[in-house]
């Protein structure tokens, strides 16, 4: 399916130059472009490439000089990777699911169906759930009892919704995640060692063999609107209330969410990131790969954390994060400059003061 | 489906007082709780709720004066959480799966399944599983050829059982759980560089380029009663004896367990833990998220290791841990306080000792 | 199925000693072999286990006095693990999956499927798929439009290949692996907070509140020769060239690989590994358990990485790392070392240096 540069400049809101007829079938770096390809050259250190490939037509930086690089037709964009996201999308066939619902499905009689759904084979869907209009839900999802999700869901293959979870519109939902397993909640009948250090931060009295006694998960999953869930990504079912997810917020693949956990809107978790059981995660919070985050606790609308930090107690809002245990970023690159320093920092101090 | 509060008392073992015929079908938080509710107030931080929820009847702290509440009935619970564990048992109305072996699930003639057996819809079992009574098997489950799993198993949606895996009874898999896949162990014809700097601690001669042959697992897996594996987690095959998780064990969600590890009994390890090959973790140990644990060492009784800890070396019984790598809690406390203080404390020191 | 000495001691290009016509069926720790089992005792450590148990034949270190220890056969493994990789292969009938296509597996009439294979039930493959020969893939796999795999591959229960993935020949893929979800992409209509941090270092002017726009991601996945793929990994598609993974190399379970990444050959990635975006690592790069690599960072040839190494920027070839954040091992080791005796030396050195 082809599309004219005059088409992607309107849909990408930007301005065109050159010949707007051209027709591009894709995108392609610019170096390893054919003439059916929009080449992508938002930088100008992209510009060589043009020359190496073939194309005929470019999305470019914004002011680019497009016929001296010997093109027919350009795009600007004053931000580049905006631009990606509308063109990306023009692109972008999706998944191959037949319409209608696969003779191999099983749709329980009681589930309501939106409109315009498709629906792959060995998919299986519970009593009493209700899926939107434009529902296109791969093989092998199964959605348990109960599950509510809104209009223009995309499901792909092998996803788990549990029962009772309520998902909003738009939601989009990578290969083999599961939304609404049991929380991962345990008591033992007397006081557990964990407890103990809970209150007296390292010291133990003696140990007692105890085994543990579980907590069910009696509430389930809600999410809001536009929220996407990656790969093999978990999101536990509540205790008595919902874990919640809000609206606009992205999960990437083998995030871990414990159970009673509330997530804010706009939030981006990155891959491997683990929010554990019952904190609080705000607004646009940022938590880039393999974060932690401790349980019970409170993370401000707007922190942003960076790779692998750790966060053991609340954090304000606004607080850009980094270390294990985080600390304010500045201050970890400060300790941890200092701590590069010690070792040699030791070796002179110890022949002491008068030496040196 | 309702319980009286005389009934909700005594499976709890709990004491009760005012009108015990009251009948409640859920449990809530104080405030948002309905008059078919149990409010759930075991501390008295949530007493002000119940005024403003409409519950006649509550779960309480001991002592508590339920009539001053405007309550009609009470239950006391000396250990909140432990009352949660029953009481959410009594309302877990569990999962739906027909009772029988669906039409579209795959049994090998030559399996066993235990009496009282649900098993759903595009479930696999292969030739020589034996189940004991009762297994409940939600769709898309896998069951490898030669299985063995206990009385009363609850096994969720996509788990993946394989060859000659044995389990005890009660068992809990959640979504998408994959036991016995093949450990990871690969060995080149030379020594790789790892393992000279195993022997050096960083130093390298030359580096040979070398491909990996694989070594295959001819174990199993051999899990015993009242274990719990969390969602997307992984437990690989032994190389010749079988990997192995103990009575009474619970494993959160997204956790990797390496070929040959023995995990002990009653231990709780948290989402994202990951146990490397060969290592060994005693009974009742707990290693919060995101812990790591190195490949052929031990991991005494009873330790307890803080979120994201990990351990490289043998940790002693007992022992409670914390940090990158893994120290006594109270070490790493210190350690990390006189890190905060490093780089305002080499300002200081740098000026010299007689200026300050 | 039984082997003879002989065929075993030729099979690994090992010498051999004793009855050369002792038939064995498989292999045994030595205190637990039986008359049947090959005792493997590659170490003259375990030789005290052959008198515990009751095999006749082992696999024994080079130069072991095999009529000493009672044995009426054995074979001599100059370098044990490598033996084990060839005994273990002998050894392992692999997962049963009947020969040619179940009826219950949906395969796509414009599907290849190469000759000798073995598809299982609940299977499904689509449109324009094309599969070398000798392919065995196990029940509830899903293979996407368009995706190609070379020959001989094993694809075990529940894993997903995305549309128009690549893979070589002898693939091997364990349960629940997802090749091909969608890349992690957002971008924000005006600068994010992420991006004003990377320029700033920490320092940020007001926030905007701001939903994500999503970046499809029309790459797919590429894939060499002779990769391993572990239970719940994911690999994303690239954005526009694909996300790719060189030939040998072998990824442990729930690794997390990000959109466009490229991976050279005979890299081990070990458990929960995660490399975030549009990062490059070299050939035979071993990153222990754990590891996170940043994005749009380069990681050189031959760099190993131990057990949760964070690596945030660019790692020359060779490099051994360590820590968080990833230093040379040997710096991480006195770093460490002095960190540990810091709090001791800030007390002793705040009584001033006259006092000493």
């Amino acid at each position: 399916m082809g599309h004219s540069i005059a088409d992607i400049a309107k849909a990408l809101g930007a301005e065109a130059a050159g010949d707007l007829s051209v027709v591009v079938t894709g995108a392609a770096e610019p170096a390893s472009a054919t003439a059916d390809h929009l080449a992508l050259a938002m930088d100008p250190k992209y510009a060589d490439g043009i020359g190496k490939g073939s194309a005929v037509a470019a999305l470019l930086w914004q002011g680019a000089d497009w016929q001296a690089l010997g093109l027919k037709a350009a795009i600007f964009a004053p931000r580049g990777r905006l631009a990606m996201a509308g063109l990306s999308r023009m692109l972008d066939a999706g998944p191959v699911i037949a319409d209608g619902i696969h003779a191999m499905a099983l749709v329980d009689p009681s589930a309501q169906i939106g409109e315009g759904a498709a629906i792959a084979p060995f998919v299986v869907i519970g009593a009493g759930v209700v899926i939107g209009p434009n529902a296109r839900i791969a093989s092998h999802v199964s959605i348990a009892e109960g599950a509510r999700i809104g209009a223009d869901a995309l499901i792909l293959q092998g996803a788990r919704i549990g029962a009772r979870v309520v998902i909003g519109d738009r939601f989009i939902c990578q290969p083999g995640a599961v939304i609404g397993a049991d929380g991962f909640s345990f008591v033992t009948p007397e006081k557990s060692g964990v407890e103990e250090i809970r209150e007296t931060l390292g010291k133990r009295d003696g140990v007692t063999a105890q085994s543990w006694t579980r907590i069910h998960s009696l509430g389930a999953v809600s999410i809001g609107d536009d929220v996407e869930i990656g790969a093999n990504a978990c999101i536990d079912r509540g205790t008595i209330r919902d874990t919640a997810i809000g609206d606009g917020t992205k999960l990437d693949n083998l995030v871990h969410i414990g159970h009673n956990v509330q997530v804010g809107q706009d939030c981006l978790l990155c891959g491997q990131v683990g929010v554990a059981g019952s904190s609080r995660i705000g607004n646009r919070v940022v938590l880039a790969g393999q974060c932690g985050v401790n349980d019970n606790i409170f993370v401000g609308d707007d922190v942003i954390a960076g790779g692998a930090t750790k966060i053991f107690t609340n954090a304000p809002a606004g607080r850009v994060l980094l270390g294990y245990p985080a600390v304010k970023m500045e201050t970890h690159l400060e300790m941890q400059k200092a701590l590069r320093r010690l070792p040699r920092w030791m070796k002179t101090a110890s022949q002491g003061p008068d030496k040196t």
